[in-house]
């Protein structure tokens, strides 16, 4: 005799796959789902599949965006000249709330991590290198104050110098440690402001 | 210019709902729903929707089910003198993995909170009397062990004795496993005006 309705069983398991829920916030999520009206379960249901639907990474600068391309790579008052490379698309809205970047960016969706079995071909290197046009005169590496990022900025650092572009790494204004989305404006600001050359 | 898509603030706005799930949270998991492969983020969204469509509350006793009615109430061989009164589904699942209990349930999904506006008329405590048939020789009552759950127990002890049923309440005491010295003073007292002869 099973107690727990299957369904209830594969929606916790699913559940279980987000970032930071364990299996026992997994069942009080699913509890709630199921408890709460339903036309908030359907609200979330299709809000997931909508996002999923509707935004989609920017050609030109890999970040997610609902428009192609996105509202930085489409704003011609943009510094074409400066590149901010990053890790995710979050980073770029935490890079954007401290209003002092005028350049452009580039996601790379990752951090190279030997360890996890993740190399240049896992992450868009490929993209950036090819976004290296003369007109760049600045690459600035923001990806996270961490072993993995430190170790693609240098990647990077080495990869892109060749091409004669200067290439600056966010200051360590950044708790090391941490991660470039949950720091606060100031300190993000702090890291873009003393960038200094590789 | 909104560098945020929409669908994902509405994503997350949704997100945010869930019990345990904050606004760093949601926005985690959001950007997980977003970057993991697509598949991932549909099986997500049908689980919910699926869940929500197929499981129902229980007739009887108004436990999570798939089946009408649910298992324990279909089971010939559970005992229908006595009734285990539990506040949500999931405090069946904890009472049925210790095997110890042989009766049947009745969840009220909810507790007695005057400071909410919760009061009986918004738990199902007119189901639970209309099964207070002369069959029944003992209610046990299930409900937290905290101001609300006792305040509910009270409540319906008071209600549920002029039937002429036995009315009984969970043990409070001591976790097995635990460690007097980390016990909070209510439960260590609990605990020593409980003791019985050994």
């Amino acid at each position: 005799m099973t107690l727990i309705p299957r369904s209830f069983e594969r929606l916790a398991s699913e559940l279980q796959r987000l970032p930071g829920i364990g299996a026992k916030s997994a069942a009080r999520i699913a509890y709630h789902l199921l408890r709460s009206p339903k036309e908030e379960a359907e609200r979330l249901a299709s809000a997931i599949a909508q996002a999923r639907e509707s935004v989609r990474r920017c050609s030109v600068c890999n970040t997610l965006t609902e428009e192609e391309p996105c509202a930085v790579c489409a704003d011609p008052r943009r510094d074409a000249s400066v590149l901010c490379v990053v890790e995710e698309s979050s980073n770029v809205v935490a890079i954007e709330r401290t209003r002092e970047f005028k350049g452009r960016y580039h996601v790379l969706w990752g951090a190279l991590s030997p360890l996890r079995g993740i190399g240049p071909e896992e992450i868009d290197v490929k993209g950036l290198v090819k976004r290296m046009i003369p007109e760049i005169k600045e690459v600035i590496l923001a990806t996270n104050p961490n072993v993995e990022g430190e170790a693609t900025a240098l990647y990077l650092a080495r990869r892109l110098r060749s091409n004669g572009v200067r290439v600056t790494r966010i200051a360590f204004g950044l708790p090391v440690g941490g991660d470039i989305e949950y720091a606060d404006e100031v300190t993000v600001a702090r890291s873009l402001e003393n960038r200094r050359e590789l």
